[in-house]
Formats: structure tokens, sequence, C-alpha cells
């Protein structure tokens, strides 16, 4: 029952490491099919994938610790949102080899914002753990709410 | 009590991380000593180690995952086998110069069983959470079985 | 209440891994930077950004599994010590072009430390488990006078 209360708390955060479980194996796929071919191509997108996985840890420690600290469904949303803009980053930077490939960072937003859900997370238990207040259900209604905001371009 | 609990449920996970530690620190210590001598080895080291270390991040928050939402033996069990995976594969790349290289990636069969792992843990929570019917034993039981497969090369 | 449990057991892990977060945007901001103006820097910086990056994922398994397995306050000392370590290995990395650079590994001694943090929060949990004696509240005072020793420089 313990182990389910676990679950509970973070199957959502489990899903979205999932899916970006399966879209590293998409762009590994990218990367060992080049890799045999030899095209002018290759460097371009192991540069795509390893600017990829220089952030994924980053992403995953962030996106856990908000879920964890906060709420899971905002950080869960936002690491989905995260996946998307990666995805059009990769295709992005596969694109026309006369255009210019986009800069080395990406998805600063998402990141600043679960960056943000974790300092308010703290702040909160902080304040719960000093004054006794608690005002984590209205902070989790704000970010669910903020939450939507990611989905604007 | 409670943190003891709380170690109860990963100290097998945190045993197969801390091999994992391990093996990140001799491979590290090879890039480091072929850094000196700059053989044409270097290459094939530092490309071997980049490999493996694109890889870490994914394989840590899949065996983590599929610990936590299911059962940790036979996460931990696929674990161990993926390092003898990952130490056969570095020492394969760095095999003789004339022989061709291993592809990209390694130990999918391995990744992929800690994801189907975690995909039927998070799918037994649902039947949990709406229906109230608990398979968990079963799973894990089937779970525990089919792990040893993988030992089959 | 059970959720405020969770926060206070990790807090402090969460704020070293926010810092080490700001401190990776830090990195990644002076690679985007030196990547558009292509001076002979650029190489340094990116060789000392992936050295950095390559450690990363073992740093924050191992700083976690240290905090979850035995204590959390000397980890999160030990993490801020590695955060320190790790900006003057960079900083130094950029240095004169002259100067050797520093090999590829660096912080050894605290990853060794929380290395050692987790083998002793697993085996004084074996014993507990299987002898019933519990010597965590010793073990951690000894790893919190500990981890002073690691400011000598």
């Amino acid at each position: 029952m313990d182990s389910n209360t676990v679950v509970e708390n973070i199957y959502l955060l489990v899903v979205v490491t999932l899916v970006s479980v399966l879209q590293n194996a998409f762009f590994a796929q990218k990367v060992e099919r080049e890799s045999h071919t030899h095209t002018p191509c290759t460097d371009r997108v192991s540069c795509a994938n390893r600017n990829c996985m220089d952030a994924y840890p980053t992403f995953l420690a962030v996106m856990w610790c908000a879920g964890l600290c906060l709420s899971q469904a905002p950080a869960a949303f936002a690491g989905i949102i995260y996946l998307l803009v990666r995805q059009k980053y990769f295709v992005g930077y596969l694109g026309q080899t006369s255009q210019s490939t986009p800069g080395y960072l990406f998805g600063k937003r998402i990141i600043f914002f679960l960056f943000m859900m974790c300092v308010v997370g703290i702040f909160n238990h902080l304040l719960w753990r000093y004054y006794g207040s608690d005002y984590k259900e209205y902070v989790q209604t704000i970010t669910s709410a903020a939450s939507t905001l990611l989905l604007i371009p």
C-alpha cells in the first residue's frame, strides 16, 4: 500500500521520463543510421544529438525536483512541452545545410519554469517548517494555471 | 524508522548505481591516461567513453523508474547485466584498429526490458487506482522470472 | 503532510541540484556565446563544458544516493564543494592557451567521499536489517564531522 502511495506521487513523472527515453532512442537510431552512411549530414546529426544529450540530465533533475517539491501534474506537463521543443530543435538542426543551425541552447523558458517551481516549493516548505503556514494548495493551483502559459509560442 | 523503509526499497538500486559509478571512474581513468600519451588509440577511447556517457542518464532514469514502479530486484539485476554489456562494449571498442567498431547503441534489449517494467508498473498502478484490483504480486513474480531471460546472450 | 515529510528529507539536495543547474546554464551560456564568435577559445570552452557534462550524471547520482541512504546535510555540503571545484576547473580550463589544461578528471576526492557515504549507508542498513543494531546516528555524526575535511585543499 505504501508502495502504491509512492507510485501515486510520481507516475506522471515516470510517464514523461519514459517518453523522453523513447525520444532518446529515436535520436540514437538517427545517429546510428547516419554513422553507417558517412554523409555530410553525420556531423549535424551527432552534433544535434550531443546538444540534446548535454541538456538531458539537467532537464531530468529539474523536472523530478519540481515534481517532488511542488506538484507533479504541472511538472509533467512542462516536461512534455520540453520534449516537443526538443523534437523540433533536433529536426530543425537537420534542416538544409545552407540554413544556419539553431544555437546550443533550447527550451530555456521551460527549464526556467521548472526551476521556479522548485524554488517556490522549497520556499513554501521552509515557510511551513518555520512558521507553520502552508500555502501549498494555493501555490499548486497557481502553478497549474501558470503552466498553460508555456503553450504560448 | 521511516528512513529505513525508504532505504529498504532502494538499496539494491543504490548498489547498482555505485557499481556503475565505479565503472564510469574506470572509463574516465582510461580517457585520462590516454589523453597524456596521444596515441591513435585516444580517439577510440574517448569515442567509446562518450557513447557510454551518452546512454548513461537514460539507463539510470529507466532503472530507477522500473525499480520504484514495480520491483527493485529484477530492475537491479537488469542493471547489473547492462553494466556487464557496457564493459564488453567498451573493451570491444578498444580492440584492434583494423576491426570494425561496434555501433553507437548497445544494451538495447536490457533498456527495453526495463522500459517494459515501467510500463507494466504504471499500468498496474492505474488498474489499482481505478478498478481496485492489484496484480502487483503476480506481476512481480512474472518479472523476476522474465529477468532471467536477459542472461541468454 | 506526507508530502512535506518527503520534501523535508530532500530539500537540501534539491537546493544543491538547483545551484548545479544554474552552473550548467552558466557553462552553456559560455558555449553559446563562443560558438557565435569562432575564436580559438571555442574548442577549450566546449571541451571544458563536455568534461563537466560527462561527470554531471555521475555526480548527481552519487549525491542523491548518499543523501537518501545516510544523511542529507553532509551530502549537500559535499555537493556544494564539488560545484566550487567544478567552477574552478572550468575557469582554469579557459586560462592562457600556453598553459597546460587540467586533466579530464576533477573532484575525485569529493566523489569518493560521497561514494563512501553510500557504502556506509547501505552497510548500516544491512546491519540494521539482519542484526537489528542501528548505528545510524553515530554514523551521521561522524559523517558530518568528516565532511569538513573536504574543506582542506
